[in-house]
């Protein structure tokens, strides 16, 4: 398990960046199903996925794959002292079971004041492909 | 289990409104920390948060609240030909375990030729409290 950062506001500059990886698994993929209930089939009939989605199989949920800048902003970036204000996400490629993602997040613009930063936010599998990408706004609680 | 809506492209109108419940449970925490890896103190440490946040105890993840709006769009509009295009989520008030949610999407936005939608989503609490908002683009296969 990853030791959580302990950046405080003033820590933070612009350019501030953390990354980690994550490996994505059909038991993931479960897990996901059975926290919210969601039993589309594009995430787990891989028929249904190949024939209205023309994937190669199911592909993952795309808000699962979001739930991983819950971990960029509340273990690396701040870390510790991280409370998230708003995201935007968009999903551009598939994502399948067994793809390794490197999640990244870098600090694109600080408001003084509220101490909140803005992070702009990456998602790429192995082939350096971005399947998800988008901005958070996250308050620093020191 | 909710049955999967069927709606297509054809069937949305603006107006067109689902809505669920969600009950929040320890175990959906528990759940949403082992698949992430965030062990950030504010959603399982009740001192911290107390003393940080000046909540009551722990509060849930933002982004596990936010993860059902995968459920909002792939069970309930449009259900089973949905495929989410990108998201926006503001996270406006705590949620603790043991709230219940009702999660309710509204077309606000139809963009004929891509087939796609935008729902204005909002997530209340029992008491009437919007705990989070925003809106999502989702493609409708059908």
């Amino acid at each position: 398990m990853a030791t959580v950062k302990e950046y405080k506001y003033s820590d933070i500059e612009i350019g501030t960046r953390e990354s980690f990886e994550v490996s994505i698994t059909t038991e993931m993929e479960e897990k996901f199903r059975s926290l919210t209930g969601d039993v589309n089939p594009m995430h787990c009939d891989d028929s249904f996925a190949k024939e209205m989605g023309g994937y190669s199989s199911h592909i993952v949920f795309g808000m699962m794959t979001a739930s991983f800048i819950s971990t960029l902003a509340g273990v690396y970036l701040p870390g510790k002292y991280s409370l998230i204000h708003s995201v935007e996400m968009g999903f551009t490629k598939p994502v399948f079971a067994g793809d390794v993602l490197t999640v990244t997040g870098e600090c694109i613009d600080k408001q003084d004041g509220l101490n909140l930063i803005v992070l702009k936010v990456t998602i790429k599998n192995a082939s350096q492909n971005t399947v998800s990408k988008g901005k958070m706004k996250i308050k620093v609680l020191l």
